[in-house]
């Protein structure tokens, strides 16, 4: 199908998920969750070369069912981030496959650090963007305008803030591709009434010292 | 190690996630992005044998690094839910493991539908507990209190409501783990600080027609 949208819904909607090693999972997991619910709509976990990859710590293995060449027109590419996405932003391979897909999407997305990935592949110059906040400055190596929301929609390109942002990037991609109604019965389904137990999931209300202590840690990591 | 707590910290810590044909990844993935970030910490997926399991939808495959057979002494169990869950509800090798692996936990928990089999396997017998909103009086079958909230703990139990409620839960057992700091470091690590797009994500503040049409949605399914 072409142009799938709000009127059109999902019926034949095809999505692909690019899955590598070093991602982080949950980047993944919450839009497949959300976007896999649409009436009609397919995921698809597309690598390089079909087969298992890792995540960054090492402790699970997703399965790619496709390979890059098999699949080259998806409605809806979701790139998600995570540490690997750092060999990623230099290999010819994964940017080629992004920017051939992007130029046929209905909708392209990504979560967390995977907009450095969108970045690297030239997708994101001239467009506004977010990212994991701790790499948001990053974006304008790339030409884009660094943009601290959570959800950020630029013409047809949607970038969400880090990991759990997916969620709500895909909620609000599902309402434009099928409706509020069914946007929010996927909400429901997924029972997404979230309760932190803290206040402390942005830099702007967590205190200093977790912000330093998450700091820190990535720090080590890196 | 055992019996770690908020003083002994997580280090040496192990995470056990039986995972099967049919599950809801996000329930499992969750509980997984929060728990593989506490420091020394390790997270194995464990299913009847290693390999493969597809979701519910077969559009996504995780592999399972060890069989249950190999990981029989976890401190920590996480019990993800999903339509699969009703096919082992009678499977006893499924039950068999989740009591023996109950019998020498510090917590046992369970996401969405993952509370049924804890139930089945008589693991909630005269406890508080939680499900999916759609699947709470259920149970009562097991001899367990039903409770309309998001996380529920009792003793060593704790159970969450619906698919992205295993990120609440999994937030409020790092800080038993590992002290409130540690917690709000991995909150703002995955950038958790939900801005859902609609109100709809419980059946208490959905308006009615949501309600219905996840109930058809899911009456469909089944």
């Amino acid at each position: 199908m072409s142009a799938p949208g709000h009127r059109g819904g999902s019926a034949g909607l095809r999505i692909a998920i690019p899955i590598f090693d070093g991602l982080t999972a949950l980047d993944a997991i919450g839009p497949y969750e959300v976007l896999s619910r649409l009436p009609g709509a397919t995921v698809s976990f597309v690598a390089a070369a079909a087969g298992r990859v890792r995540t960054e710590n090492g402790m699970l293995a997703l399965h790619a069912d496709a390979a890059f060449d098999e699949l080259v027109d998806p409605d809806v590419l979701v790139v998600p981030g995570g540490f690997g996405t750092r060999a990623l932003m230099d290999d010819p391979v994964t940017l080629r496959w992004l920017r051939a897909v992007h130029a046929q999407t209905t909708w392209t997305t990504s979560v967390c650090t995977g907009s450095l990935l969108l970045g690297a592949a030239g997708i994101l110059d001239g467009l506004r963007a977010t990212s994991h906040w701790l790499e948001l400055d990053t974006l304008a190596d790339f030409g884009a305008e660094p943009v601290s929301e959570r959800v950020v929609i630029d013409g047809k390109v949607i970038t969400a803030a880090g990991v759990s942002a997916g969620i709500d990037m895909a909620l609000t991609l599902a309402a434009r591709l099928a409706g509020d109604d069914l946007a929010q019965a996927i909400q429901l389904g997924i029972e997404y009434d979230p309760h932190p137990p803290f206040r402390s999931g942005s830099p702007a209300t967590a205190a200093p010292e977790i912000v330093e202590l998450v700091r820190l840690r990535r720090a080590r990591l890196a």
